[in-house]
This record gives structure tokens, sequence and C-alpha cells, in this order.
């Protein structure tokens, strides 16, 4: 039974980098890759379903989206999800998305997420799978020092490490809500990193906008989703 | 191990139009549904049945009926189901139905389900897999511009969207109870996109009586269905 | 792995009529059978087993019965369960047991269950999974026009409906508490039905020392039965 | 995957007596059959283990224990167990243990319990697999007329039931402490059963300490043994 | 389906003594071992992950850990781990890392844990698969007299010593809270059972250091680690 199936175009190219947005903490990760992938004009190359994953889809002018999706440009790929990564199946869903990556040789993974610190600033911490990686994300982030790491971004950098595929961790300081800002923080570090030229302006000048229709729309969604049924409550026509 | 067994003769006809209605809020697509085939005497052709279902089923007329069922006209195909779909087997159901459908070449499905708003009125939004099939339901329907689906109908939806298989979601606005006018709302838009000639009025006319009816039927079954037996207040005999 | 254990000799005809009572509201199906297959005179042919019961089994004057036991006599079978079915094992169990009635013909299966109400009466409802069976059962029980039904009386209903095997459900009316008189009201129905001449008065008279002895048993088998052991509990030894 | 784990030289007979022990009311099966097998010099010949099993052992003078233990002498063969057998699994424990006796023509199985009752005379009632080996047990036991029994006692002599091996239950009247006296009863009818010769007076002699003992060892054990880790309490080290 | 992946260059001789740490009470293991590898520069030349693991992983100098690894020292073999290993799981990691060990004919196996006493003294306590074992360790431990043992501690002794592997338990009397002087205890007895020579000073003096890191490391962790996600809660963006 295949517990993650990845339905896409092959990658264009070898050597690619791929970067990975979950949803956790802030949001940071889906925040800065689908402003990214928006931006610079990704193609979406293909999605990914699961039987693990919640039924569970966003929508977009009407268009409904697969909840993790994956774009390319270039020598850049990107895994956006919509959906958090459940604890227990982290493992399946991060060796599922490298046994796909395993044709195409690809160069460095960058998993993005957000870390909850006590303090207001937007600082990036960094974290990799190997001590060469750390070198390269030295002068861009705040390397942590100790500390454990969990989710689905332990997840890719245990079995990146394992598999001998650098793997990069960018941690955007943030608090629980969605934080656009922190997303911003850690976009620059991809720009430092790849030179991506991705103009965070627009990003930073519609943050707050964003937090109050994020904010608007966590309160419709409330109210207007789809209630998950309950089994003991089965229903009858005439 | 077969999740989800399909028991039914084959589609008459390759280009069907799919509909299916889940139970869900205001139990629309049930409702809508079983009034269509009912009222434009569809052909009862098959059931579904899994190890998944809960152990129930409806009855008319003292015969039982499969919880969920399939039926067909000419190049319209109905599922009618009568169990919720729980968030654990929506992927299962989804898949197992579209694995199904599969060798005759539908043309596009259509799920129908409630979405509880806090407003009074009986709107029928609109989503779907791709924007060609947004463009056909935009002057019917209220497109949804942003937000969150989920449930069987959130599955169907992405798996279709996967498969290539144009998917079109119509919610009818309703509360927690059943709602045949949100039914009739919704009918309204299959008339329209489908030219079915379906008379609501009976629907629409009966709306109280069958609200009645179902409050009524709610409170017997209450008392008269077999209880969940308790594991462990284990029975003797003589 | 086999789900169900069903270790029997085969039926000694084709086309029987097989009976089934599992334990419900009121024990109706049990007590009912139970006591056909005793004052009948029924061989006991086989015992079904099952890593899904509960390890639990009854004695009669020092003798451990398997928990579902199989009899016959002529062309009536007989399926008697002391446990009852947990919701989520009633599919299993249904289509254990029809599959391994599957080589035998059957010509219909009757499952007896009980039937809560809020009346002192003891009707006896009637269902089934086809028009022509409801039509036999007609004049001998009460119909229900609509409703529901659940647990395994239910997936019986459903899994032979789809096997196209004429299944019927006696519902005797009942209480919570093992009910021995709606046990004789659905035997009167078997009577009519299938000419068994079984004689309802011993149980008719002894429905209140029944009830009574059932009580007295309950309450020694609450102090004498084996408590279920605490895993974290763990023993020790010098 | 093999469920149980069988792990143990041959029987070196065929036509065995297998006597079971497993902690239950009283941990009157493992205390009966330790103190046989240790006082009659059984050879200590195999082990059991399984992933059902949770983590632990006993211990004696630094050496550890399997949780399920098998010795045998001459014509006599017993498992003792130190673990209760969690009702989930009773049927993989009873048929694993049945499977790997198959080779042996046992003779016949013997199966040593608890029986809580609100009296506080230390009888030992019987129950059988079928009606022969009732005979055999009629006066050295209390037959129990009726009644239910449950756990790993019910899964052994059902299992033996189906598959024609005669099973005896000795259930020796307990509380809920550890009860050596208990112990002692069963061992009395073991000696009638068998001709044991087994001396039952330093078991009966040291009964007091022998709870003083166990009592002692449980606090102990309270506060030495290795805790259950708590999966959210991760640990971290320099 | 691999349970316990065991990614490692092999044992580089036959008739390795592998000692392995797993965090518990006190962290004794995890201490101890991680101490002695750094300290005595054992090679590290593998890593263990799971489906089983949680998605956990600590990091050094921003370089990520798998959260079990193995180290090798000429005939020393160690396996170091970070996360404890959850009851229901202790079968298959004990299995599995022995699975792997079968190939390289290891001499013995100790396995280091902590014990938690009422008491404030820092006394190493000892078990073994066997008397040999104990033997051996009679004069450097305390030896366990009776009693239970638990978690992946039980199982490695009870798995060795049905593969008639020597296996050597060594309990560090501790309390609850990181302890580096419980850990300094059990290395003393490594010292002398091994002759390693293993300076203990460094980790006694640091001890009150140690702790007092490892309480803020506590607590920092506490506020930045990744949030497990909660299903429920899903996330949308604009």
């Amino acid at each position: 039974m295949n517990d993650l199936k990845v339905i896409s175009r092959d990658l264009s190219e070898k050597g690619s980098v791929v970067m990975m947005g979950f949803p956790g903490s802030g949001l940071v990760g889906s925040i800065a890759l689908q402003y990214m992938v928006d931006q610079l004009e990704f193609n979406h190359i293909g999605n990914i379903t699961s039987r693990f994953f919640p039924p569970m889809s966003m929508m977009a002018k009407g268009v409904i989206n697969a909840a993790v999706r994956i774009y390319e440009k270039d020598k850049f790929t990107a895994v956006v999800a919509d959906i958090p990564i459940h604890p227990s199946i982290c493992y399946e869903v991060a060796n599922g998305i490298l046994d796909w990556l395993d044709d195409f040789d690809v160069k460095e993974i960058v998993t993005i997420a957000g870390i909850i610190t006590n303090e207001s600033e937007k600082r990036v911490f960094g974290v990799a799978s190997d001590e060469e990686a750390v070198h390269k994300i030295r002068d861009h982030t705040i390397i942590l020092p100790m500390g454990s790491i969990s989710g689905i971004a332990s997840s890719l950098l245990t079995e990146c490490k394992l598999r001998r595929i650098p793997c990069i961790g960018l941690l955007g300081e943030t608090v629980n809500n969605p934080d656009p800002r922190a997303a911003v923080s850690t976009i620059e570090v991809l720009n430092q990193l790849y030179s991506l030229n991705l103009d965070i302006e627009p990003l930073n000048e519609q943050a707050e906008e964003i937090e109050a229709t994020m904010q608007r729309l966590a309160e419709e969604v409330q109210s207007s989703e789809v209630p998950q049924q309950k089994k003991e409550n089965l229903p009858m026509y005439w």
C-alpha cells in the first residue's frame, strides 16, 4: 500500500535545490514558499496526496488546490503544503518525498519552519544535516548551538542526513499566529543563499493586511467549513 | 484487502455525469440526490459496501437499503449515501469510487454538500477542480473566493483534480438540521447546469412536512434502534 | 489472516433456512434460538471463533461452550451467539458467516434481534432485504415503514441483499433486560413462517423464573468472573 | 509476522499433560505452577516471547527470566507466566501455544486461574472443554453449573474445545491479592488428578511470609522499576 | 515493512562488547555513553531510524544528530539514543538491533539505565541474562535479588537471553532529573569491567554545571521547539 502518492512530471534538471514549506508555527514555511512560487512564477508541476492526510483542501478563486504541491523553476524546486503533517506520519512523508526525489540527484534540500521564542524579533535560526551545510548558512542565520527540533523539519533533516543529502533548516522566529513578517525574514535568507532576487516589499507591505485577512478568513472558515460528521449521529431521509 | 466493494452493473454509457450526495451539514447532498433519483425515476444499478462503514442501514416500507447506492438514467449517474463518511476513510472512499469509475470515461463529477453560514439565505456556493469547471458554474453559483473545504467533498475534488477528471462542488447554504430547502437550491443549480427539468415544487411544498417528519423519525429511531452493544456487558443464558 | 474461523461439518442439505441469533437488546435473538435448538433437539455441528471476539465463554454444567455455535436439524440451520458483536467487526462477522454458507445454497436467512420501544407490548417488527421477503412476513409482523437499523442485524441484511440472498429481520419489541417474553413473540413468528411447531409454553411459563435466574446469575458472575487483568499491574513471584 | 515466538526444545515425549499458569486474580496460576516446577525440579526447556507482551521481566538472584517459560518433567509440561495476558491478545497467545503443541499429541491441558468470590474459603471450582473432562474432575472440584469465564483461561478452554484437545480449568477461590493459600488448594487438586505427590506444606507454612514478602516487594518495585518513559518528555544532553 | 532501519558500516571486528544507552530515569544511559564516546573518541559509524520513533532530533553546534547513533572503537561498540523508546516498540527496537548485530558475533551486550530509589546514594545495581554474566558483575554492582525490570532494558535482556547472547544490565541509582552523577557511577563500573580507563573527573566536576545547563536548556527548548501541530487546526493562506 502506497502511503504517499506523488503525482508529478519529473524534475527537468538534475542537481536541483529543493525547498520545502510545511505549515507549523506561524505558518512560516507555507507563507514564505507560496509567496516565492507566486512572485517568481514557478511552474506547478505536481501534487502529493496520501491516505494519511486529513480530508482537507484550500481553494483560490473557486479552484481547489491539492494540499501539497510541487513547483519548479530552473534549478529550484518547491514543495508547498497547506496541511500540517501530524507527528505520526512525519517519517512516512519525509521518506516518501525523498524516495521520489531519489531519481533527480538533488543538490540540497532546504526546509523552512517557524520557531517560537519569547522575543519579538524576527531572526532566522539555522540548523543543518552536516557541518559543511552549517558552514554555508553560518553568516546568514543564527546557528542553533544545541537543543531539539521536532516535526516534519526534524524528519527531513534526519532522513537527509542518513541519505547523505545536504539539508538546511531555516527556522523563522515567530509567534503562534500566521506570521508573514517571519516569512519575510526566511525569504531574505533564501535571497542571500540562492540569489533569488525575490522582492520582499510586497509581502512586507501587505503583512498587516494579510494578518487581518487571515484572521477574518479563519473566522469565516470556522463557520463555513463542512463540520466533521459525527459517526454516532447517523442521518435518515424520508 | 478490498477497502471498498462496489457491486454494480457497468454504466451503460461512456461519458456520464456522475453526481454524488453524501450526508453532511443539513443532509443537503443526500436529500437532493435521493429526491432527484426518485422523481426522475433513475434505475438502481448497484450498491457500495465497506468494512469501514458503520453497521447501519435505512429501510423503506420494510425493505433495507444498502447505505450507499448507485443509480443511473441515460447520461447521468448518481451515488447517494445514507451514512456520513468519517474523515479517516474519505481518502479510501473517494479513491474507491473513482477507481470503479475509471472504466467508464466519465465526463465530469458533481459532489453536493452543505455549507453552514451564519445567514438564513439558501444560496449555493461553488468550487471546482480546475478553472474550466469553475467557469462552467460561475453564473449559477457564488464562487468561493478562498477558504478551506473538508470531508468527502474535499477528497473527491482533490482526487479528481489529480486524476484530471473535472469535478464540481455545489455547497448549499444550510444549518445543521435536515434541510430540504437547501437541497432545493442545489437542485435548481443542477437544473440549470444539466437541463434536468426536475420539478422542485413537490420538495419545496413538502419542506415543512419533511422537516417535521425527520424530526419525529429522529426521535423514534432514537428509541427503536438496536443500541451499540457494550463490550463489557456480556450476556448469558440459562 | 483469517478473521473468522468457522469450524464445522458441512450442512447436510442444500437450500437450508439459516436462523441467526446474536445477543442485543433484551438478548432476544440468543434466548429465542437457544430455546429452539434445545427444544427441537438440533444437532450441534460446529463452532465459530475469531481473534476479534472478546476472550469470553459461557459454561453449562461445567462444560464450556464456544461463544458462537452452529446447529442443524433437517432443512434448518441455527447460528447462536453468546457474545455481542462489536460494531467495528459486524462487517467481518457477517461476511465471514456468509462466505462459509456460500457452498450450501441457503434458501434464506433470518436474523432475530431486539428492538427497544417505549411501550410494554411484545410485538414483532419485520424488515427484509427485498420486497418478496417483505411480502412473506407482511401478515406475521409489523413491517417497519422507515427508520434505521444497526449492528450485526444491519450487516447481515445488507450483505445478504448484496449477495442476493433473501434475508428477513425479526425484531422483538423489548426492554434492555434479558427478555424471554420478547423471545417468545419472535418464536411465534418463526412457528408461523416455518411450521416449526415449537411449543412456547415452557418458555412462557418460565419467563419470570428465567428473568430472576438471569438477574441472580448476572450478580454471581459479577463477583466470580476472572477480572480483566490490568496491564500496568504486573505481578511478581518469590 | 510471527505474533508469538516459542523458543524451546521439543517435548521429549508424546502424550504430555500440559499445565498452564498465567497470573490473574490472586496470581493463583503463577504461584501454583512456579512452586510445582521448583519443588519437583522440572527442567526449564524453553521460553515464549511476543511483540504483544509488555516489555517487562522478573529477575531472581540477578538473573532475568523470560516472562513466559516452558518446563518439563517426564510426562508433564508446565507453562508459567509472570505477565498477565491482555484480553486483546488472549486469542493469539492461546492459539500460538496450541500451534506449537500441535506436534506433540498432548493428552490434555490444565489451565489454572483464580476466581474471586465474596467468601473466605479456598475452594477450587472446575470447568472443562467437554463432558468427559468434566467427569474427570467432578470428585475433586466444585463443577461450575453455569456462568461465564473470561481471559486467557477462556481462550485456552475454547480453542482446545475447537481443536478437540481435552482441557480442564481449575479456578482457585481467591481475593485480589497474591494468594499462596489459593494456590495450595489448586495444587491439592493437581495432586489428586495426577498423583504428583507435591508437598504443599512448605508453601502452606510460608504463606504468611510470602504474602508479606510480596507486599514488601510490590512496594520496592514501585519505587525501583524503570518508569514508563513519557513520549512527550523527550530528553536532551549537552 | 522494515520497522527499524540500521544504516551503518559493518562492525570492524567480531566479538565486540556492545554497550547501549537509552534515556530513561535520570537519562543515565544516554549521559554515560555519550560521555564515553566523546572522551574516548569513538568513531560514529552509523545511525538508526524508524517509523516508530517520534519525529525529533537533537542538534549540536547546528548539526542535527540522528536520534539513535552507533559508535565504535576497537572491540567496543556503543549505541546511544536521545529518544526514549516507548513501551509499545521496545520489542521491535531490541530485536531490530540484535538482528543487525547477528552478523558480528558480539561477545556481550551491556545496557545502561537508571533505577529510581528513595535514597540519595549513587549505587549501581546489576542484573544479567544468565548466571555466568551475573558472576562477572557480582563484585562491581549490587546484584538485584528479585523484582521486576521494564522498558527497553527488559526487552534487551530478555531477547539476548533467548538468543543466548550474554547481556548485562547496569542500573544507576538515580532520581527523575538528568543525573550526571549516576552516570559517573555506571562509568566507574564500566571502567572496572572493561579497563576503559575513562577519566570520570571532567564529568564529575561539571555535574553541577551540566545539571544547570540541562535545566536551562529544558526551559529554552520548551519555548523554542516546533509545537506538535494540532490536526484540527488547519492553516490557510491568502
